[in-house]
């Protein structure tokens, strides 16, 4: 069975370990809900309301179930439970379990990954909701960065998983010239020998997503993972759990392969779970405070960190700018700047651009921006499937915080939703800021805020870019330029910085979308995090080889 | 001239990058002393003379010169002073050096450490009478250990360090189909951001051999290094910086991407020097203590170990035994015990083996090998050329304490050589114990000591080297045995364990021996060490990708 899977998926496979050579665009999962059947919305939507007020129940080490504080952003009652988990019971079970599975081959867990991903897909309706409620991102985003696309970027990891576990012969056999005496001649083999436990610490904005590269490099390289979700955002990784635990048995392997470890905000369990020197990989996304402390105080496992960052928009000079406008409007609404890669400062000199010739004064470029993002927003319908509703709460603190500091060049306002009428649901905030108040943006503002800060020059604004990234970390950066020379500037300076650089975005591609098998997102190089989704990096070291040499 | 130095060398390169994928038997460099022609030995000899009693003079940011701790094993006067650093000015000058390094191609960065490797090999005996004095290897082995093989062992490194900088395109057009619309097309490069300042951290027997591989991993992928050879044997990485940064000045980079920082036991840097967070990159060779700090207290670092362990040999069963006492005398008697690779401790079942049908009892198993290993160095002056000297004090002590618990063998005896009267030179010390006697066999005892161990039976033999190597690490095992069952338990064994094992080695391939392009030294699965040289995980994170995308 487990080499049925490999066999039956080889071919997606193989055309992964292309892609992510060629870098060029490719998903076998489609992005559009309609590719899926005109059942599926139904299906998935009925499965979603199936599990409302309901308790997971998994073979998996437990006592009983956990009452949780996940709370979904539209205001939906969710109140369902999940097994109650021992950190140390999970761990006992992970490593039981995990023998068999390392002894395995780099093909037969490829394909368990791979139907895991395959029966994700299937599922990517209900996913869509699940990503939906308990996120606060719009159904499409929900739909498209829970499932499909947070399946490419699974299946990045495993092909790279498979590369690496690939890249030496099986066998070989090794003859030394001796002058005139006989060759040394002698076998070689080479065996894998996981890491050992991997432990993910999910987010609370795109658990999937950003959950599954950690989780399927760990599994294809053969260790046995504990997924511990954020406390506010348990079901979607929920859903994981349940299909990679019934893949992996019909496969003919131990379940406990995958668990899960639900806690709350009153009773983390994170930092006693890795503090157990059987862990050897942690994957976390989240919070910078929590990341940085992973990286310092886990010493006994390999830690891989996405964390937070100030991203960056210069803006030097543009043929016209109402596809500038467009652009940054959506990149700076969609899912309220709940992305990691949204854009939170703008860069602006203070006596304006040049555009097509004609100079465009600062405040005509800030009023420009912030027009284009009430315009976009102006209607509460349209405006709610570009927002979502806001997660945490600390983001509304964020917002009111944004309104006490600098001009305000567009309020934050809230939008009513007819479908979800509790939904907390906020338009951005934009203040003009000049370059000298450093301590109003020189700061990660989470959430719908942005900051146009009128600057000496665009090379005064490349400077703050890459002090910003430098300080605080960043993710993405964007800058408009006509100038050949600035962008080479530019691009010299997100080296530094970093940061991965996109220049002149005016059309359907937004900043803040990095593609699977093509962009790494995060470079691992500023405080943003010390990994990046996917490279050889990331996977590498999550296994180790055993030379085994026999006489000929 | 940097471009030049791609083109010479071009052919070598992309022979050592095909070498490691196919793990076939390959070098550039030659391991016969005889392969350099009638005037090289005489020309080196000449070179290393001239060092004596004088300082070396770089033009790095130094303060005068320092006196140094350096000791001759073999006796000779050294006197060699070195220049006096500043840790911080080292810093400083490499970072100075590093943007334009940083900014060159991959093919330029290959070709300068393609030509420091070939300046090295044309100065192999030279570097061989650097290796001999400093280390106490015989002449042969510092001239292959310290020339050729490590000279193997740092193209290892270039190859993969070029080979991963290579895996995406230089540039590309990332189109996406967006239906009945026009597709999305964006241009996409990537630009490599070297991590930071690296620190090669030196150790006193193999200070090339265990050296370049971090260092030419860190130099290759675009990071500047600081050389801190071990304060003990600094002349053969002083050698190597003095060679380097000629190389790099030629090519016309700034040659404090290579600096000598030396210290003495008296005021050791390598604390303050790894404690700047500037320092990006650590790679140690030497005592586990020191190397177990900078696992857990260099956060800001990516941390590259290789530290120490307890070897184990397993017999079994054999077809016969002279081929086996005969290659086990010789491992464990080559540089008296001092590689990391040699095996401590020899696990015999008390009942004793089987030996082509017949039984051995353990007691002529044990003093079969005593025997052998004291027929090897019957001679003095055979004695000496196999043996080598002892470099450290801590060994002279281990041998005398090892004397005092369990059954000698086969006592440490003091040979005598001809050429060098002041040399320490002493043969292993041979003691048998019972597995019971844990205390006695179950530590790191580095140096020409070994311990033939009575177990229950071959399992037994397993599970003790099992947890030797779980808890004080392990780089080889050896296992003797005609029963392939046993032979499949010996291998999953030495998986668990995180060994790479050979078996039946009765010819002339010795278990202390790993072949550059081939073998992996230092698995990275147990306390004796967290890095393997040299496999992508070693040099896949000394740097990081930076992505641009521009509208095509």
């Amino acid at each position: 069975m487990a080499t049925d899977f490999y066999e039956q998926h080889r071919a997606t496979l193989d055309k992964a370990v292309e892609a992510i050579r060629t870098r060029e665009y490719w998903s076998p999962y489609p992005e559009s809900p309609r590719a899926y059947g005109d059942d599926a919305p139904a299906v998935g939507d009925a499965a979603f309301r199936a599990r409302l007020g309901e308790s997971f129940e998994f073979d998996q080490p437990a006592h009983g179930t956990i009452e949780v504080a996940e709370t979904s952003p539209y205001g939906v009652e969710l109140s369902i439970s999940y097994p109650a988990a021992d950190p140390a019971e999970l761990l006992d079970a992970a490593q039981a379990a995990m023998p068999a599975w390392a002894a395995s081959t780099a093909e037969v867990r490829a394909g368990v990954c791979l139907e895991i991903l395959d029966r994700l897909s299937q599922n990517s309706f209900e996913m869509a909701h699940a990503v939906m409620q308990t996120t606060g991102q719009s159904f499409l985003m929900a739909f498209q960065a829970g499932g499909p696309h947070a399946l490419d970027r699974g299946l990045e990891a495993v092909a790279y998983a498979y590369a690496e576990m690939t890249r030496i012969p099986t066998a070989m056999r090794w003859e030394k010239p001796q002058g005139k005496r006989d060759p040394l001649v002698i076998d070689k083999t080479w065996r894998i020998k996981p890491r050992g436990v991997a432990v993910t610490i999910g987010v609370s904005t795109f658990p999937t997503w950003n959950g599954y590269p950690g989780i399927f490099a760990s599994l294809a390289t053969g260790n046995p993972v504990i997924v511990k979700p954020h406390p506010g955002t348990v079901l979607p990784l929920a859903l994981f759990v349940e299909v990679a635990r019934e893949v992996i048995a019909e496969a003919g392997f131990d379940p406990n392969l995958v668990t899960l470890l639900v806690d709350t905000p009153d009773a983390p369990v994170a930092k006693e779970l890795v503090a157990d020197t059987r862990v050897k990989l942690v994957d976390y996304t989240g919070g910078s405070a929590f990341g940085d402390w992973l990286e310092a105080n886990v010493p006994h496992a390999l830690v891989f960190t996405e964390k937070a960052g100030v991203n960056s928009v210069v803006i030097d000079s543009a043929d016209d700018m109402k596809g500038v406008f467009r652009n940054l409007s959506v990149s700076m609404s969609m899912y309220s700047g709940q992305m990691c890669t949204t854009p939170q400062n703008v860069y602006v000199p203070r006596d304006g651009i040049d555009v097509g010739g004609e100079r465009v004064s600062f405040d005509d470029v800030a009023g420009g921006l912030a027009a284009a993002i009430e315009g976009l927003l102006a209607d509460d319908g349209r405006a709610g499937d570009i927002l979502g509703a806001i997660k945490a709460e600390a983001t509304l603190r964020r917002i009111d915080e944004a309104g006490a500091a600098g001009d305000a060049l567009l309020a934050s306002r809230t939008v009513t939703m007819a479908e979800f009428p509790d939904a907390v649901v906020r338009t951005p905030h934009v203040v003009k800021v000049d370059a000298a108040d450093r301590s109003v943006y020189m700061r990660e503002m989470f959430g719908p805020i942005v900051y146009v800060v009128a600057t000496d020059d665009t090379l005064h604004s490349l400077a703050l870019a890459v002090e910003s990234a430098t300080s605080h970390g960043a993710l993405t950066w964007l800058v408009y330029t006509t100038d050949d020379e600035l962008a080479d500037a530019a691009e010299d300076a997100a080296v530094t910085a970093g940061v991965s650089v996109a220049f002149n975005l005016t059309g359907g591609l937004f900043v803040n979308q990095s593609a699977a098998f093509s962009d790494f997102h995060v470079t691992g190089a500023n405080p943003a995090g010390n990994a990046s989704l996917t490279d050889p990096a990331f996977v590498a070291g999550r296994f180790r080889l055993v030379g085994v040499r026999k006489p000929a």
